[in-house]
């Protein structure tokens, strides 16, 4: 099933070019991974009370078109790799009126217990590691 | 002793007005007042090594004069009011070089405990006490 | 008629306090804003493209309980004052589910034509004047 | 010569991580190119001012170690390939004490007139076409 999340563009998020700040596309992704979490039945807050983190270990987004205010982005997710240890998120954000691709990108993360050493879900927490799986069927 | 704080406008503070976005003010308070405690001796990071947290109760701001990418303006604080309990700064925004003002504003703040309750920093934090005195002077 | 916002806490939001950093209750009261307008029937961009700005002249806000990543809360906004040439508006944030009161907040604006002087809705705009009349009932 | 860009931490930058969010490295990279512009002599500000704009196409970045509230970084950057078209900038965020390296990133750029046009700097702007030649020596 294609999850998608929907973003409404605030004005906060433009800058001087009368675009969207291309910071905000990372923030965006953020949001759309705490979207695709809980739509697999286990929020990113209850990861934190279980004490484990899943922090941003690598990002990049490759910038389409621009996005103005007003606009609604649509951000599809995608699970492209999950092996416990390792999670690698695609996502792309479209116009969700013309379906105009505005940019592609890429998040990868890692696990990490209260003492910030890296841990396998697998182990650590099968609930979320099961959840992981699913997604990324 | 006037204290003042210095802060060079980035280009994601602007918004598409081509003027920096209204909400940024309210973070600059914030490096003011971080920059006038540790130039008071005593940084903020090192209040939270105590268990304090100084969280803001309220926050003003009236906007003068607009300020855009490439200016460099100066905050300047002043501790209104401090009785171990409660914080009161003002701050004035300028521009750095024709001194314009560009936005007066106010915060004001308690202390809470790791607990959340509210303490009164001279039996709480002496140190901390002390120098809030002699800033407010 | 109460109008309301949704907004859905974000972790970028957070700060390491583990709440909502202040700054960003500014950012929901421009969101609740420009939602106002477009459930009034006129987007703000509409109100850009005719040439007139409405910038922040004022803002305050009270803190009364702090908010958590992965709440949501409701902003309810209220035209508290409007004659065309100044505009008030005030704002409640209340936690969506328990309706606890978040923070209160006020934010004042002004109308600006393409050269930066204040103008009188009833005769620049008689469209948006209308609006925000019908809004201030 | 080794550029290098300040940044000094601020609490608006972290979240409940306890560390900066992620997408606040991208920012430094936008403060630290546009710093590295005035260094070379020509601000991004008299870019727009001549009708140029320098948009991101994209950005990448890997996240070696968290950065903490109340730490100054160093940002290193160094052009990459600049050949009047294309201009690609890559950075080094070292703790500026410790020098401990916090990351690594990429980012790449073009350039586009008024009318949102691609351009060749060499043409269109020779002084910042060989601001760039130099700053990519």
């Amino acid at each position: 099933m294609k999850q998608s999340y929907e973003h409404k563009v605030q004005y906060y998020e433009t800058d001087q070019m009368k675009v969207v700040h291309h910071s905000n596309y990372i923030r965006w992704f953020e949001e759309c991974r705490i979207d695709l979490m809980e739509k697999g039945g286990l929020g990113y807050e209850r990861m934190e009370e279980e004490g484990i983190i899943c922090p941003v270990v690598s990002v990049s987004c490759q910038y389409v078109a621009m996005t103005r205010f007003g606009e609604v982005v649509e951000v599809i997710p995608k699970v492209k790799k999950f092996n416990g240890i390792r999670l690698v998120i695609t996502y792309e954000v479209r116009d969700k009126e013309t379906k105009e691709l505005r940019c592609t990108g890429e998040s990868s993360h890692c696990f990490l217990n209260a003492e910030g050493h890296p841990v396998n879900l697998k182990r650590s927490s099968p609930e979320f590691y099961n959840m992981f799986l699913k997604l990324s069927e």
